[in-house]
């Protein structure tokens, strides 16, 4: 492929003023990941460019999106043949980083022997999310969370990912890694840790990073019975096919692995002692969503016996579909009446902030790798620790050939959803439902 | 005036479907308060008006809005001549309840001559208010308040109660009192004993008045150094005239009736100590609005070094117009930049619910007297333990005869206002501005 | 018998340098309580000593320790025929104050008839013990306390009142009544309000009260679940014969009525829904000894995985004997070990202080009668509280004879005590023995 | 000097019955520690005692108590000279670490290049302390301190180090550093971080460290009105010369070494922020004691108003002589009066444990090296830390030659530190003395 047909490919999916001018900047050099020779080829282009363009300083970036299989020679090759002199070198290494703690390990053993620390940027895409970020000015720019963030008041902290789409077609990944390695491992957690974290010292990438690794550390690991999986089968009309029989796409005949996982975990430490933390996501599912879910205890008196016993407060951060922040509240039905309703507290980004459309993650993260900032990226520890929570429920569920329950696509999951959060106290206020200013 | 020259000009106000029905139901009985004989021909009526139109009891309320002076004797006559035998009696007081604590204490012996506690409704309108009814349920069936509800996490409390009329007409009743007693030691200590209390042991009338009173007594009494009074003077385009000009009106010459004050108490107790309750009310200012205004102190680190310095969290309990309950937050700024800004979590009344018009406080509370519902009125011992807390400052204003500092008619109040309120580490939220989302 | 037999009966229990003096005072006045014509002739025995002795006014003191079939005529006696005109008049009331909440209210409209409430001192003797009284001290004049003091900190509260004397004897009057009303329902649930109470206004007496009496009104009735019972059984030796068998003493046959209760409340207020308040009490015992032990909750982690499962603090307010408080607390074994002993922060009083004896809860008690402080004294609505939280029970064993479990004189109560405090997570401190420093 | 010289002069400081096995296993090589020959004299004399006492490994430490100097080349001449092969090698280093950031950091430099971090014992023998060590035990195996031990409940905290004695006869190395360098920048400073640090993690040295060096970070550098600097002068009876007069001793002529300091730093995190930890260190002072006070805010009602102003709570931990925790509170006075007096729970060591003698700091922190646990010993990145907190201060009072405030040998030190401490709001309890139980 020449530059201009990568170009033009390209081009098609780029819209805007400045299209043609980002389009010249785009160039296409054809290899081998894990070879040298091709390596080198790429760096003699890169030089070119360089000097054509600038005396100063040329910075390099290089994106793995690549099979763990090629990982050590693909980053060998970077090393020995594709790095500038003449400016900063920069890895960028998607997930997945492993199938469990040992393989992580290895991985990591790879990169590093050609890459130190801070030249690697592990991506996870959940961190460069609006409301993602917005979690640390949340907790520790407001002072009215940081007295309740505990144990004492809170009761529970969901955290969902559900998508509608199944795997169609992309099953020979998945299906090596599950949906507990594609997203509750990476994601979640990552999204637990800053849910969950101590104030940093400073919001420095280190500092912030160090606190985040306090939490992963303090989880216990994963036991079956705070485990929930399930797998799809078809929907009621027919129209999807079962994941297992996808074969086509990919799937192993009679395969095991899971589209759907629901997990407690607990944090062993002064703030969250005893609190569960309900890890959830699932593929073809009733609806697509990404959201936190803080419940908080009841007030401990029975000052208002009428009350609903789902009235509780939550607090919810909205972070896809429709960024919002609403705060579920009980509040007085207006007018002569004394009964009392639940509303909230909102702030729905569209209705309140003057948005056409928010930045997508990958905009971010990428600024943030150009700015040096390590901030939203995992470090090594935090991955070795993820790994760890998971790692012995991964190895016994493939042991014990463990099947998933199934469910229908399109549905809200396994049957046994309901009684696995009330067995944890959780409420589920069926008598409210949040209503979208927006729509 | 007859039955029918009275329906006549009440039915001038009235309107609706059942506007005749209502007005067939109403008489009109002439006497003076205090004559016996009269309020014996008001009891025969009423006796003629029960036996045709029931044969159950006949229960009667008597609304006393009457000049102090002559109080006891009224209450007499009625006592005498008016009580029926053939249902309950209830008694309405309407203020002033009396001018300092001597003065209602005589009061408050004149009328349990007469009647019994539980037959005696106090009314404080603003007691009536939705937002003011909505405190019991906002703090006791909602969990995440009270444990930020004290001194460690709250710096100050305002209560305010603006109006943009000055007293033009009205003046002779208004003089005597000043807005001290006239809006300060009733409708805003009322809404600060509700906001301070301790959860009650029910929410029946007793137990909830037995907590207010306890903050009451809490009080240090007002001092000097806590208090700024102003009075207005003619606006700047001359169309108001000054109040103490306003002779015609009933104003005494050189009058030093406050219009406006400014106070700030303590309530020694272990929720509360040290934390300023800052009430402010006044006539002729630049807006007319009530409402309570809870500032938290700041998030005791220094990690967002930019944030704004008036960057605190508010909850604001908006009582008129316009119903609503807004906490100020501080959010990242949505897109790519790290910016932080001031928003809210909202509840507007007229954006969320469905809703025309809410009843006037005075409707809700007739009909609680109606039910026997002593809730939202006023106490005999809280009574008393509000004169105490204002009854010697308004000794000393008058035996020194402080001068109130000047304001034109139209503006914020006395300049003093903004030095007043910096100096108890109130911080003025100036670059941000709530906007009404129904606007 | 004469004043003169009457010195000589009492002075033998009295010693000291000021006996005879003390003794010259002492007059003795024969007749029946319920006698109008005798209370005439005490009153008249009364202005004789009077008249001689000053000129000032004369108080009187009446000490009602009768049984309650003759209440109402005694106290009628006294007001017609007893009370001076030339001082004040009190009533001193000991228990029983009723059996259950209807006798208690006729007991109550009887004595109220006569005199005010004012003029009553309701005595519970375990108010003017030393550390009871010292509660108000330690909880109020203290900082530490106040911030654990509640459900969030404290798991469990267990106040115990243990004698190894019997009723030998004296068995008519406890067979009627039983351990719960003759102990738990006085003495243990003032003392539950004590240390439960939220801070009062004021120390005068009637806003101690009214925090007293909110915590009562919070708790829920006893049931059954909750309430253990027991009678003791001859002694393994066979010197102390059965409860049940002491007929000469006045115990009925078959008698049910239970010499040990272990009974768990809860109070439903914000500080401590949840947290089980443990009364416990019995006669026969291994022990004697009255106490409040306050057990916190583990501190929320597994820092110290040998520590032992029983090494919590508690914090022990010994009432009788020997006065102590002292605070179980973990702390390194002194030298280069690393392990971990339980030892205290103690306060023993006959150690750390210079006394000799304390007075007596009575001399303490009198005292206050004479100056007129009721703070130690129980009022009426308190009453009538503390018997709603006991009378279903007490009812309801009556009507189904409910059999209480029988232990042997001497040990420590029923075996089910151990699974009952288990179920409710009290931890038993095996590992750790308390020494007084004084032995 | 000869083994047998050497062991007789060991000897004569040696008592008990192992005495001479222990000498026999001392030995002494003489030579220069930057002399590379003599260092490798030095592991041939060790590898002949190797071969002879074992084949195991034969592990080496090395105790660099030696001047800064020298540091690095003594180092190197280890390194190339005297490491086993055939066991671990660990470095000890002894203080000075640096006289400011830079030199600190050259020196860190240094070492570095011959050792990895988990080879080096930093040693600060105040954190072999037994009441420091228990510190760790205090905090977090007991539930009762976590909740109030913040700015919500704490005042101040005071660690102090006084000491009776001079610098006589030892001042040329003193009078180069001064107290601040020589006691406050480590000891007290290490103290402080315990105090003040989160829970850890786990109890691992790395995870202490990392809390450690956490509050460290958190330490505004101190400022000149947060400090006070004095100098002992010759005290009333003229015994003993004043310091800068100790120029026999190697103290410079008008020197300006501070030989006292109070300092106040502030730790701005969410646990601390604005609570002063206040450092006192001297010497010449009237009393020789270490200790932690850790000061209680008042309990915030006025409820006893007779109470001593400077009836408050305080901790103290007593570190040295006569190891004890006391918590000081408010009882009532046992007795019929209702006065309070002063108490305190107490724990004095030799009262309530069995021990003839502590061990001596090192005595525990060799032992910890050769277990190699660093838990005890100062990591690079807190020495650093705790350098950038002084290194300011020292600099700004060399180069403004800053003249301390001059104080009598023998007494407590400036006049001005009642006033500093008076204004930090620190109450000196004058009104009550701990009265050692064992005395």
């Amino acid at each position: 492929m020449s530059d201009t047909d990568f170009r033009k490919m390209v081009g098609e999916k780029i819209k805007g003023t400045n299209a043609s001018l980002f389009l010249s900047k785009c160039h296409y050099v054809s290899g081998a990941y894990d070879c040298l020779k091709d390596l080198q080829s790429l760096s003699t282009a890169c030089e070119q460019l360089e000097s054509e363009k600038s005396k100063k300083g040329a910075n390099r970036i290089f994106y793995l999106a690549i099979p763990p299989s090629i990982f050590e020679s693909a980053a060998a090759s970077i090393k020995l043949g594709a790095m500038t002199t003449n400016g900063w070198n920069r890895i960028i290494v998607e997930k997945p980083f492993g199938k469990d703690l040992n393989s992580a390990a290895q991985l990591e053993n790879a990169i590093s022997q050609y890459f130190s620390e801070d030249q690697i940027y592990r991506i996870d895409h959940y961190l460069g999310k609006e409301m993602v970020i917005n979690l640390m000015v949340l907790r520790f720019a407001n002072s009215m969370f940081e007295p309740i963030w505990n144990r004492n008041y809170i009761s529970s902290v969901q955290i969902t990912f559900k998508e509608t789409d199944g795997v169609e077609g992309r099953g020979s990944y998945f299906d090596e890694y599950g949906i507990i390695r594609d997203v509750m491992q990476n994601h979640l957690l990552q999204i637990l840790s800053l849910i969950a974290m101590e104030t940093p010292v400073s919001l420095e990438a280190e500092d912030i990073r160090n606190e985040k690794v306090k939490i992963l550390r303090c989880i216990t690991p994963l036991t079956r019975k705070n485990l929930l999986i399930g797998q799809y089968i078809s929907d009621a009309k027919g129209k999807v096919i079962a994941y297992k029989d996808d074969q086509k796409g990919g799937v192993k005949k009679d395969s095991l692995t899971p589209t759907y996982a629901l997990a407690t975990v607990y944090i062993k430490n002064p703030r969250w002692a005893g609190v569960p933390f309900i890890l959830k996501c699932g593929k073809g599912l009733d609806q697509r969503k990404a959201e936190m879910r803080i419940q908080f205890r009841k007030y401990p008196t029975d000052l208002f016996p009428k009350l609903n016993q789902d009235a509780i407060n939550e607090l919810v951060l909205r972070v896809q579909p429709n960024e919002a922040i609403y705060w579920k509240i009980n509040t007085k039905a207006p007018g002569l009446s004394d009964s009392i309703g639940q509303s909230e507290l909102d702030l729905t980004y569209r209705s309140r902030f003057n948005i056409e459309t928010l930045p997508d993650a990958y905009e971010r993260l990428l600024l943030d790798v150009m700015r040096g900032d390590h901030n939203l990226f995992v470090r090594n520890d935090e991955l070795i620790a993820a790994w760890k929570v998971f790692t012995p429920i991964l190895h016994e569920l493939e042991k014990l050939k463990v099947k998933p329950t199934l469910y229908p696509f399109g549905t809200r999951g396994p049957e046994g959803e309901v009684k696995f959060l009330t067995d944890l106290g959780v409420i589920r206020t069926a008598s409210y439902h949040w209503v979208n200013p927006c729509d």
